[in-house]
């Protein structure tokens, strides 16, 4: 199943390839996983997203197991399962135990339940809950 | 907006007026926000979401900061606007920095965007992300 | 809130009025709800949305409390607010009652939440569950 | 496809066993479908999801054969497909006829077509179709 | 995988048959998709979708090729698979170009990402934006 | 409504200001609409999104106008009414008639509902549809 072919390494363009290398440089591995050859047919956002990838998922305030759980938190909801795989996968090799693994599935359960009572009876947002609310601008 | 009124205190079935006692008690706050109100027409559903609500967000192997934000992460990919402000305002209240919010508003954009790119391609999932690869069973 | 303006009677075309005109007579009163005077804007889709919806709501092996409340389901699952708005009032209109409602509240958030349960372990589907398994075609 | 392992009954733990054998005498059937295998490496889930899908599912004001198809409507919106799956089995279990899954699939695709006509032209919500409009609270 | 059988051209209704026939004329080609083979249980359904398509779908404004691109849009945010691949199928026979597939691909991520941010930040509406701001009306 | 308050001039960074600089210097106008003014606590995140935003929506290969309809199409099925109303005025200013959006919002309803068709059935692939099955790499 696919929309596009996944490129092999000798069906790169140059520009294409440059970003392989420097994602098997920055990761330290040959492996290229199939999103990056599928996405290689159009190397400008091939590029674009390596790049955005770097810049959202690097060490910030937020450490980078908890960064890989919230990407799967919305690719769940997004039914998104190419991702839910892939980043299941970096979460574990990035430190996730099965114990967060299970917290973590549990959480998105309850937030989906959640989300669609509130939506069903149409619960109007409380006053103190806006941000807004006190903003002196 | 709502399908169904939002009970006022005096409104209450004593099942549904047991729920808000102990919600107050554990919050430590007479504050009850309106998705409890909305939901205690139906006291067996209000007490089910409760129970089910304190045992998932409990503090376990995640600290409650961070289920507070994977929280919103699915609130957001299910566009539930009132779960988002409940939420958000409750990361805050357990520490969620104002750098910590960038960081997750900013992965949630991330990931819906390769999500989708994913799914336009239909990239198939590798082998090395498939947990049952190599499962002996 | 609207990307279209919603037309007043004076303002439709004859064959957008034609619609109204029929929309009153089936229904039996003068209200004509917003959904129909966005989309009077287009008067060919306007007719063809509206013969469908009589199409598919009419009784049939469903009654038809039972069918605004899978229309209610689906629109908490799409997160739109004004379907689920109309078809509440409708599905009480025809007979759902409280303790009915309250119990299709409880099921979309239960199945929200092992849909989501379902998608975050990548749960393959038993082959106990494929309609086409035994077929000898 | 998974990102946990399928769990056989020789792999359970103690209290993963005994939602098992709750299960099979409840249903009277040896039959344990995947949904539980993935969940078992999680038995405080495991527990609370059978338990809730009892609560929830059991016969009340509404018939178990139309909360099945509610069921289905739900996980159709939200793109389950292991979902979709086993609650279209369930409901034909319980009685649903082709001709009523025909209906079904009908007012779920009509459901989604007029939920996304709504959402794309802003159409605000009619005052008779608010719960709280006459709410003398 | 299939919630129902996919029905061969000798297990078709006269109902079923007449459409199929109309489908094959009118693409001038034999091959028809499995969509039609699944929705053939319902003739009615069918039968309606098959003309809301051809209605839809038709030249006018918008040229045939563009209107695919927005089906594959639609799909994409959807999760629907088979609706993506079918119809990318259908906007390359239309002429769509690797070019267009490219920054088609682009936007629906680009799309997706912005639509999250907005979402999760709640952003309001501006009222520059409104349809009905300068409604005389 | 908003988990953020919207930043006015005087309240931006010198990052963000510039930004806003540079906005106002490409689209020729002083006003700079809310979500902007939300994303501005971030000034990374602003400047990364507008850089995309240009590189994305720019004359291509699709026309711009043809650009603001697909983003129109998935904010819709992502249901993001800011997104939604903010587009849908872009296009109108690109040169969208209403005859255009009348086809571009009957599209999106009949993609809703043939996706949710598809998905409730299960239906598979056609092997005529992948765009790998002569793939010789």
């Amino acid at each position: 199943m696919a929309t596009v072919t996944l490129l092999q390494d000798h069906q790169l363009s140059p520009e294409a390839r440059a970003v392989f290398d420097d994602i098997r440089a920055k990761r330290g591995t040959d492996f290229v996983n199939n999103f990056w050859r599928a996405l290689a047919h159009d190397p400008k956002t091939l590029k674009r997203t390596w790049e955005s990838a770097q810049a959202v998922m690097a060490p910030g305030a937020l450490d980078p197991k908890v960064k890989e759980m919230l990407y799967i938190a919305v690719s769940v909801a997004h039914g998104c399962s190419y991702c839910i795989h892939s980043h299941t996968a970096a979460a574990r090799a990035k430190g996730m135990t099965e114990a967060e693994h299970a917290e973590l599935v549990a959480i998105i359960g309850m937030a989906a339940e959640t989300n669609r009572l509130v939506t069903a009876l149409g619960v109007p947002v409380d006053d103190a809950f806006l941000a807004d609310r006190a903003d002196p601008a």
